[in-house]
């Protein structure tokens, strides 16, 4: 990414909502595909484009959350972008491991509505008990 | 689709946020590209499901939003999808027109974090005047 400017209008014209905070899509550079939707404050944001990584606020957890600190699943920042109302974020990015969703499915989108139902179209990449027992931090 | 089962365990088993909504994110079926997201209440998913095409719930005007209704530029349902925590919908959709965005352009996220400033990156392809002067209800 381009060096950070001091200038902070770019984070000024985000509506952020009542709790401090917008959705954000990360989109896989390579095959468009949503891989998953979390959201961001402030500082996630500012830190996403700083660091040239997906940042997130964890609303379970109250703090930041850089992507892959713990599984190594890695979003590497190609692109952000912003939408007409300045209330969502996209994140276009290379995901390390090939892995976004904590259940080991490259997206977290793996269920498909058929016959009135959710049905799970999407393989388990790798089991969730062998990415958490590697943990990088 | 397919013909809408009276069972509602697929909508019960969403997880709407505090004000009975969840983000829903339209990518077009051909490109994958993401075009806009928007907010769904129950019974916008239901008849999104039920009518085949993206239909909303406008959080400004307090009311379901059949995406089109003004513009014409209705979204053609092909795919619903669901993401692991339930609170976050995808519709793979075909935009007639071309053109998601009440601006005029093909996308909501026109918009290019750049030299730490939001800068346009996509065309108008047709002028918000025109869209909205030929209404179809």
């Amino acid at each position: 990414m381009n060096p950070i400017s001091n200038d902070t209008a770019w984070l000024d014209c985000i509506k952020w909502d009542a709790d401090g905070l917008v959705p954000a899509i990360a989109q896989d550079v390579h095959t468009q595909r949503v891989l998953m939707v979390a959201w961001m404050n402030r500082e996630a944001l500012r830190l996403t484009a700083e660091e040239g990584r997906g940042i997130y606020w964890s609303r379970s957890r109250q703090k930041l959350w850089r992507k892959g600190e713990e599984s190594g699943h890695v979003q590497v920042l190609h692109e952000l972008r912003l939408d007409c109302d300045a209330d969502v974020i996209i994140l276009m990015v290379e995901q390390l491991g090939g892995i976004a969703c904590h259940t080991g499915r490259q997206s977290c989108f793996y269920r498909v509505w058929k016959d009135g139902q959710w049905q799970v179209v999407d393989p388990v990449l790798k089991h969730p008990e062998q990415i958490y027992e590697h943990k990088h931090e």
